[in-house]
This record gives structure tokens, sequence and C-alpha cells, in this order.
């Protein structure tokens, strides 16, 4: 079901229409009839008989026909009975204002589960309880009271926060920015972010969709809705309420590493969500997306009637990672036909300070033309033959005029640039209050484009031995044992084509020499037993053996010193195992996050990890890009590679390890954690071994 | 000579004054009677002989009396000729606002230096040329053609672009931001940044010195100055141009990771400057330094009206590593009995949706009574009764009568709260455009704290043989020498109290048998001559030798080797050497700054230093707790104190070694650059090793 009828309803009935100014029950007539909604409205009270000039109804029966949007502003406690009246009379797009529900606790949580399953019952969509209202300015519908209409624009907000919204409001309309739509979701009891999104993704109008969200319900199905939408808008997200979920008790590195933002920065990153971190820079950049073409690349030309600012801009393009265009030799001879002799026509393109508005367009058609800049920053500081007003005017025309480049505006000051700011923003030049916010806002936009390019999503699929698993996993959790043991971990690995270090276990120390002697030396010998994890502890882990008679020794004194430590523990013998030193230690992890599904993890092993927490997340399933893009992102991808004369290792191998990790923990959601640690790579060519496993498991619903 | 004649003169002459409106002569005359100036004014123009109702006199000399402050407006021909009158009349302060000297060219420059010899053979002191001039709201001085004279306030700002003053005196008149004082400072060919901070340090009505600067022209004596001023005045710097300086030839690990913007970092640390990545965030730190105390310690308390908003500040405190404000039991318990059931007694203290300005009142008394709190952001969206400006009047009010504690406030939206806005500035509540904003303001003042609780600065002397490093450098210089090798450089080591490898140069190869097992093994063995500078590069290295009979055949394959490689060095024979591996490797270095000196730095070895850069950088001389300061700046600080059984290092012995280099350096200005690698450190109680270094000297003016 869409949710037009929310958004351009062609009547719309408000339950608990009050007479009384201050009242929601009126605020919210009186918003519609001042917004010039077009449609048919329906005021509902059965104690009164007219509001606003308006004939009010004793219910909706008695309207005669279903209106096609109706508001709720009665008490808690009676909006059940109405849902089931909207019921009857066949409207099926509800919002609630009331509030009183499950914010206030236990009794509000009951009604409202009564108010959903009515709902549900009669086939109605609520949006909220607890919530502003919806504001869909190009049809001129104001079904809020969070405050008059905003201009009609190219941005639709969702607002988990009601009193953010009016903030908003009141921000936008001094900024002119326009809206396509705003929704205050409140409890977010039927109608959620995700159906929302939803919607927005396929409206016209809505050519940016940003957000306020304390929360997302159904994380998985989110970012999979978002990655398509992202395809054709962006969706700017400031998510809050990322703090302190408290100590995780987490038995693995991969866990341990994942904290509770974590899962947030991999899915907004996959689905090419951008993450803000204030509602100011949401804005910042929810007007360059609305107004503006995205830049085709990273060259930014700096256009200003001062130097200081013009070096500080620099500065910012230098820092953020964008490129400072060069010009071309036909843009500087151009540009110095029309400026003064003392004007720098280098980037910065310095117009001097006693430059009128005239140019300002001579230089801004220059530099809009040269095929090496994407887009333009023009900055202005109020001098004393300024002409901002004319200036401004001037930008919009000019960049009206030759579409396709960026261009967004800093004029520094206050009151003289005033005008000129409106002139700016009504012009769809988006304006910011520092060249820096300016260039961070470039930034954003230049990630965008990065990640529309980014390559096709082919995950691919390994052969495997998927019911060998099955088998394995299944013995566990018919046990209740969450842990699996290195020995099946091992065949789990095996099972999805890792290759695992060779050896056999051993119950007599003659009987493990004559496996180092097959194995050819140095072997590792390795305590077993199913009761003993953290081997090394209590010296169950022998490494760097070469010889049968070391074997020997070693075998002994474990069979010896370890029962003495853990008299309860059952030891089946020692695992005698090849050696595997060449090559560099990586680890590979998954978490599987509680809303968004398993996380993947890389990091070099040792110090980067335990130190540093040099480590990379995903989403699983990943591609081959994705996982070589893991490794680049550890700040230590440089060892990896190799350097100072260092080979290097086998970088598509490890990439490989990592979508056998990934096609493994999304055919086996019962696997909740897991380490290959280390994985063990070596130069181009070689194969890597994944030495040691640890792996936990739980019952899916 | 102090500048007060540049802020407060009892008189002012305007040289070049003019009748025609637009002209700058005209301009900054009418300013200064438009400001209300209450000292003589002296028009000064040849042809003309009344501007503005004022008496014009035909040249200084006529008027009968020295101007204490002169304007010159005057073309830059007629400068110098000027700045003779000055003189002959005895007029000492001369703010030049003519342009055409410096920045245009060669021509520009000479008329620039003639002045300035005029100037000091006359003792006269100049600001600017090319500047807007100079603004003292105090003393409703404005000899300027920036604008109106702002409000009268704290901040005392120094902008090396003019341009940029128009702009942030426009931005102060619409935010109603007060200075104490607005000074253009041009080219800076007399008075500099350095004289100006210190007069403003000693100026009673400046609280806070903020400046925008794009070079500082003697970096030494000016972080002297700053540390001094900053004790009692914090000075906030936007510091632009620090951008591609280009590849620095450097032969040293120091040198090359001392990047362009490394030395503005470590002064400004060292001096308590605070860093402002733009104009916009430096007046949002300056109305807070300006207007309210700096907080006693990091603990935030917020208030707000609204829940969004209330857990965005509550993550931005989080990330910024302050501390969410725990409230005590007397705090939540008042707090309960003067905010309705549904309102939140904890931090942040949420008021509800509906509150008026008296619940604002109640709890910020409260909260601000809290010992727990040190300081308060108070939010407000506005809602629909929400009363705004009462509300500010308010908060207002209660910070007024509970000084001591920080409040910052954040009232979001536009237009409805925009004369909120204006009664909180006037009031000295610093208002910010968002809660992040706040924030961060909050985390300057924190750091600003930290830094004024630091130690005392007492930079140890050890004793040393200074005069046996005279020689080695003096020798290498007269020789024409730039790298000491690594002979002369151990013995500089130990001059200075290092400890390096003990071991001989050897000849024969049973010499250096004979060496060895007087030294014990296991042996280092290197190739000894003036003309190889990278032994390794030609097998002139070979380590862990174990035997008498492996050293005479490292020896002799040397000796047999390397002259075919390099048939014309001079090889004086081979060292051997104890080789020392228990302990961690570290890099201790420096790197001469040409503007602000001496850099120490510090890193771990390994791929610390070469793929992570994990290094800190400090300005030599330095105190015992800045050294160590360096080590735990480093990201891999927890390798040296020892991480998972790992005992760790001496972390005292280290930074003896940093304070042992660092007086090495500083007594040594012979010294470019220096690394001491390894520098080879155990654990706690054992004598580091300073095994090798490298060290480049230049004869010094």
């Amino acid at each position: 079901m869409s949710l037009e009828s929310f958004f351009s309803p062609k009547s719309v009935s408000v339950v608990g229409a009050s007479r009384h100014k201050g009242k929601v029950g009126h605020e919210i007539l009186a918003s519609l009839l001042a917004g010039g909604y077009p449609g048919e409205v329906f005021p509902v009270n059965p104690k009164v008989e007219e509001v606003l000039g308006l004939k009010c109804y004793p219910d909706l029966v008695s309207i005669g026909k279903p209106p096609e949007l109706v508001v709720i502003v009665v008490p808690a406690e009676f909006v059940e009975a109405v849902i089931r009246e909207c019921g009857k009379v066949g409207s099926k797009s509800v919002v609630i204002i009331t509030a009183g529900f499950k914010e206030t606790g236990e009794r509000g949580r009951a009604l409202e589960e009564a108010v959903v399953k009515a709902a549900r019952a009669n086939g109605i969509k609520i949006i909220g309880p607890n919530c502003l209202g919806v504001m869909s300015p190009g049809d001129k519908l104001n079904a809020s009271f969070g405050g008059d209409l905003p201009r009609v624009g190219g941005i639709a907000y969702l607002s988990q926060s009601g009193a953010l919204m009016t903030a908003i409001l009141d921000m936008a309309a001094a900024r002119d920015i326009g809206f396509s739509l705003l929704l205050s979701i409140g409890n977010k009891a039927d109608v959620d972010e995700l159906e929302i999104i939803k919607a927005l993704g396929q409206r016209p109008g809505t050519k940016v969709i940003a957000g306020y969200l304390e929360s997302i319900q159904d994380g998985d199905a989110f970012v999979r809705q978002a990655e398509i939408i992202s395809q054709n808008k962006p969706i700017l997200l400031m998510k809050s309420g990322g703090t302190g979920a408290g100590a995780r008790a987490a038995s693995s590195h991969t866990g341990s590493l994942a904290g509770s933002e974590t899962a947030y920065e991999v899915i907004f990153d996959r689905a090419g969500i951008i993450r803000c971190d204030s509602i100011k820079t949401q804005f910042d950049y929810a007007q360059a997306f609305a107004d503006q073409p995205i830049p085709k690349g990273p060259n930014v030309a700096v256009l200003t009637n001062a130097g200081g600012p013009g070096i500080m801009t620099a500065d910012a393009i230098e820092r953020s990672g964008l490129t400072f265009a060069a010009l071309t030799d036909e843009t500087k001879s151009a540009l110095s036909k029309v400026l003064p002799p003392a004007a720098n026509i280098h980037n910065p393109v310095d117009v001097l300070g006693d430059a009128l508005a005239d140019r300002y367009e001579a230089a801004m058609n220059i530099v809009l033309d040269d095929p090496n800049v994407h887009s333009v920053v023009v900055l202005l500081t109020p001098q004393a033959m300024t002409q901002c007003s004319e200036t401004a005017r001037i930008v919009v025309k000019v960049a009206g005029a030759k579409p396709g480049k960026t261009v967004l505006a800093c004029f520094m000051g206050g009151r003289k640039v005033e005008e000129a700011i409106h002139i700016l923003r009504r012009g769809a030049i988006p304006q910011y209050d520092s060249p820096e916010s300016a260039v961070a806002t470039l930034k954003a936009m230049q990630q965008y484009t990065r990640w529309l390019a980014r390559p096709e999503r082919v995950v691919r699929l390994f052969p495997v031995n998927r019911r060998k698993v099955e088998q394995i996993i299944g013995r566990h959790l018919r046990r209740g044992e969450r842990e699996i043991g290195e020995m099946a971990s091992k065949e789990i690995l095996e099972a999805y084509g890792f290759v695992t270090p060779k050896g056999s276990l051993a119950t007599t120390a003659e009987q493990a020499a004559a496996i180092a002697d097959q194995l050819g030396y140095p072997v590792v010998l390795k305590i077993w037993s199913p009761d003993i994890i953290h081997k090394s502890d209590v010296g169950g882990v022998k490494v760097g053996i070469n010889s049968a008679k070391q074997v020997m020794d070693a075998f002994d004194l474990m069979m010896y010193r370890i029962p003495k430590k853990m008299p309860n523990a059952e030891i089946m013998g020692v695992l005698v195992q090849e050696m595997c030193s060449a090559g560099k230690e990586v680890i590979l992890g998954m978490h599987r996050d509680p809303r968004f599904g398993p996380l993947l993890m890389f990091g070099m092993g040792g110090i980067t990890v335990e130190v540093l927490k040099d480590v990379a997340f995903y989403l699983a399933p990943i591609t081959a890009s994705e996982a070589k893009e893991m490794l680049i992102r550890t700040k230590t991808y440089s060892l990896l590679k190799g350097v100072r004369g260092d080979p290097g290792v086998d970088i598509d191998a490890v990439a490989e390890g990592l979508q056998r990790l990934s096609q493994l923990v999304t055919e086996f959601p019962e696997i909740k954690e897991m380490d290959i640690n280390p994985f063990i790579v070596g130069p181009q060519g070689s194969t890597p071994i994944a030495v040691d496993a640890r792996i936990s498991v739980e019952k899916t619903d």
C-alpha cells in the first residue's frame, strides 16, 4: 500500500477538532486552512457544530463519505475507538498526533498495541502516535502543529523527534530552505522509517531524503531498501543515541572490536547513506544535493574578492582530500583579459577587493567553462565597493546558464550580505557560513559520486561442502555446545575451501614423533581436549619443535603437567601439526549484529589489531572488490602490499578468504561469532593457511 | 614602546583627508566622526580648507602640535615624505592605510623599505601599510574604513587580511559580538603580530586575543611571548596557508616526518594557543572565552525541552571526551519536585515540550547548584507553548546569579528564536547554531584549562662534555662536512651521557676476533669508512656473530668484497661491537624548523614509524613531563608500557634520552637534523643503548 494518501489526500478529517486557540485540535485545523489546502476538510467533534467556519461533524460516519486522511488528536484512551470508526467508513490513512502511548510506560504501551491491532484488522496505516504530523508543501497540506508550511523544495525530511522538527521548520523559514515533505514519525507504531524511505524513493518531487533517527527497527531490510534508493536519491541521516550500550560480552576479537557505532557505519557505507554529525551539517549537505548537480569529479575552483578567505578555502580543499583545480592556459589567458593586472588568474581566482558584480560575472563564466573544473566555490567579503546583492544575482544567473557544474557560495559577513544570501538561496545556490562548510559539502557530494560509481555487486559463490557444516553445527546445537572446538572448526573451514595446517592426533610420544617425521620439521604440538579452550594458558602449545626427540619430550611434558593443572579435563591426546611461518599473520572475523546481520572484520595480526585496533568491517555477503576495499581501509595496508623491498602478500588470496568466510556466515546464521586467527598469507601465488579458528554458534529462531 | 597611542590616542590626524565620499581619505574621517571619537581630529590635505566640518591643514607642521596618532592614506610614493614630517613634528604612531607596497612587487618593496627606514630613523612605529586600520570601540576610535564601530566587548582581533576583517565586522554586528580592539595589520612592515599580542596581553579590556595569520615572522619569539600571555588570556588563532611547501629534501626520519604543519601544531600546543580551523569556530570559541568563566572540570549537564536534541548533545559530549555529568541524588530529588512526573530528572534534564520559562528557571537553578556539574548547555526548540525570549532572559538571569559555572546556549530554529538569541548574546550567554558547536567549544575550553594546569616547566640540565662536541662539530664544519660519521656521532652521544654499544676498530681478522672474545658473543661487525654511509647496502654489516672463527670469516669477506664494490672508498677497518638485542627499539630525533627551532621527535621503531607515522613532536628544550607526554601521545604507547604480560620498558629512561637530546640540540644550533635510531630500551632500571645515530650539521649565522 502506498503512502500517497498521507501526502496528497483529496480530503482530510481532524478528529478532535477544537474551537479553542492553543489546543492542538484547533491548531491543526488552523494550519490546514492557513496552508491553503485545496481539498475537503471535515472537522469531527460531537460537542461542537462549527469550527473556524467549517461544519463540524459528530463522528466520521456522519460525514457521509470516507475522508482520505484522518488526523486524530483525541486523548489516548479514545484513539482505538476512532480507528474502528475509520475502519467502518473506509478511511485507510491515519495520523495519530495524540501522545500518552508507549513513551509513557506500560499502560500506554498496552493502549498503543490495541490501536495497532485495530488498525491492522481494518487495513489501516498509521503514522505516529505521539508525533507532530505531516506537511506536504507541494500539496499545500499542513496536517501538523509544527508551524507554518515551508517553501516547496526538493528535501523530504523525516524526524523521530517532533520538537526537532519545530526547530528545523523555523530554521528553514529563516534560511529559505524548501521541502517536498516533512514527517514527524513519533513512536513509529505502524509506519516506520523503512516504509517511509521506500515511499519517498518513489516520489517525483523529492530529490534528497534526510532524516533524524534514534533507532532503526528492521536494520537488514532498511539497508537493502536504502541501497536501492541511494542509487537515485541521496539519503542523509543523522543517527543519534549510539552511546554507552555498555560492555558487550564477547569471546572473539571481532566481537570486542565491533563497537555499538560500527554496525551503523558499516551499513551506511554499504547503502550509500551519507551520515551527518549534526543537523547543521545535514542541511549544509541537503541544500547542495537538492539544488545543485553532483560534481563530476574532485577538482574545485575558488573565486574570491579577498586573498585570506581564498587561502582558507584552498587549505580546506587540500585537507579534505579534494583536488585544487589547475586551470587551463586558455582559462588563465581569458581571465587575464577581463581582470585587472593585480588580480590572481590562478586558482584561487582573486577578482580583487574593488570587484563589482560584472567582474565576478566575467570570471565566473570563464572558470565554469574550464574543463578541469568540476565545482566552484564563490567567496565574497563585503568590502567598501562590493555589490553584494547584485553579485548574488550574477552568481544565480551564471550558474543557471551553465548547468552541469556544482556552484556553492560563501558570502561572509552579516547584515551587509543578508539580502544577497536570500537571493542566492532562492536562486538555488547553496550558501555556507564558512568556506570550510562549503568544502565539507563538496566532499560529501564527492563521496556519494564515488559510491554511485562503485562496481556492480556480484557476490561469488564458491563450491563448498555445506552438508558437512550442517552436520557439525547441528551436532553442537543438539548437545547445547556453543563453542566449536579446534578440530571441528578445522573441518568447517576445510568444507568451505580454506587450507588448514596438516597434522594428526597422537596418543603416544612415539606416535607423535612418527607423525612429525612424516610432516617434516619444524612442527607444533597442541594439547587436544574439548575442555581446554585456552591451550597456551596451560602450557598446551609448543611451537618450533625441530626433532623427533624434542617432539617426544614435549609430548610427555604436556601429558604429565596439564592433567595436574586441569584434573577434570578429558585429554584426547596431542595434535602434531606442520608449522606455518612463512608469511604474514592476519585475522579474518565475523560478528553478527542483532539488527544488521553478519559484520565481517579484517585486521593485521599482532599489535595492529590489539593496540591500534586497526581493523575494517563490512557487511556480509561481500563482493571481491568490497573484500579488497576492506584491506585497503586498514592503516597498515601498505604492510600487506609490501614496503621497502618486502614483496608483500597475495592480496587476492586474502580477499578470497574474506569472501569464503562471507559465504559461510551468510549460509549459516547459527554462527554468531568467529575468528580465523591467524590466517597466514604468503607472497603472490601462495596458498594462505587458516591456522586456528574460534566459532560460536547459537540456535536461530 | 607601548602601542597605546594606536589604541587610545588623544588626537588623530588623517593625512590625505578627502572631501569626496567613497574615497578612503573621506571614509576614514567619516568613520572617526561617526564613531564619536572624543579626541581632537586633524584632517591634512594641502588642497582643501575644510572636510566634514573640520578645518583641514596643509601639512602636519601647520597643526602646531603633534597628533598622537597619524593615519596616512596618501599614495604610496608620498608616504615616506609624510613619515619624515611625522618625525619633524614628533608624532610617533602611524597607521599606513595606503596599498601599493611590498604586495605589488619590487618597486613597492623598495618604497616600503624606504618608509620603514625613515620611520626607524625617527623612532616612529608603523601599523600597515596595506591595511584597513585600527578600531578601539572602548575609546570610540574608528581609524579605519572597515565599517561601523562594533560593540564593546572582550575580544581583541588582529587580521592579516583586511577583507576578512570587513566580513568579521559585518558578522559581528549581526551577532552582537563585542570587541576591545580590531587591528588590520596588512604587510606588517614594522609592527608585527608579536608586538601586537604583547601589547594586547597587557590591555585590561581584552579578555581573549584572536587572530587570523598567514605567516609568523619570528616564530621563536612569538611562541615564547604567547606562552606568557596564554597564562592570563587565551589566544585563539586561525593560521592559514600551511599547504604544499612541496617535498622536503630530508636525510633523517625526523625530517621527513615533520610536515609543514607540524611546527605550528607543536608550538601552538606548547604556548597554549588554541588553534581554530575556521573563522566560525574561532568566534564560537571566542565568545565563550570572552563572556563565560572557564569550566572548572569536564562534567557537562544538558537542559532541554526536547529529547532528540538532548540525545544529540549527549552523543557529542561522549565523542568529544568530555564527561556527561552524573547528577547527585539531591539534584534529582530537587528536580523531581519542580518538574512534571514525565520529565527526565537525569542528565540530559528534559523539562518537556510544554515548559514555560519558569520551569527552565527552576531546573537551571538546581542543576547549576550541583557540585558534579562544571558546565551547562541549555537547549531550546521553539515548540507551540515555548516562551523563547522569556526563557532567554531567565537563562541570562540565572547564569548571572550563579557565576563560576560555564553556561552555553543552543536555541535551535530561526525566526522564532531570533529575539531570544539577541537577548542571550547581549546577556553574555554564548549561543550556538548546533549542540555540537557548543560541545566543541566546551572541549576547547577544557583543553585550555588543562594547559593552564600543566606542571611548571623546569628543564633539567645534565652535566655534559660540551667542549668535546664543540671540537667535533667545529672540525666537521671547517672541513665542509655536513654529515657526521658513526664514530664521531658516538662520541657526541657519549659526551651527552648516552650509552653506546661497546666495541673497537679492528684492522686484522685476528684483532677482530680478539676484540670479540673480550666483548663476549654475539657481536656485530661493521665496515668502517668515511666514504660509506649506507653500510648494509654494500654488505658492510653482519649481525649475530657467535664465535671467533665466524668473526674472522666475516672480517675477511668484508675486506675482500667491499673494495671491489667501492674501489674509491678509504677503508679504515671493521668495527667489532657488542650486540644489543634485549629491549624495544625506538627512535629519538630532531628536525630544526627554520622558524621555530628544534622540533624533537619520538617514535617507536619499525612499522609504527615507517607505515603508521605514529610519532610525536615537541619543541626543545623540553621538561621531564613534556618528554613523557611525547611518549604518551603516540598511539603505540601501550606497547612501551607493556601489554598482555609484557613488562614494558623503562619509560623514564626514554624520557631522559629525549631530555639529553633536547639539551644537545639546544646547545648546538649547528645541528640541523639528527636521529638516534635505534635507541634500545629495556625493562625498568636498565640502561638504554643508543646504537646508531645520524647527525647533520650546518654553519649558523
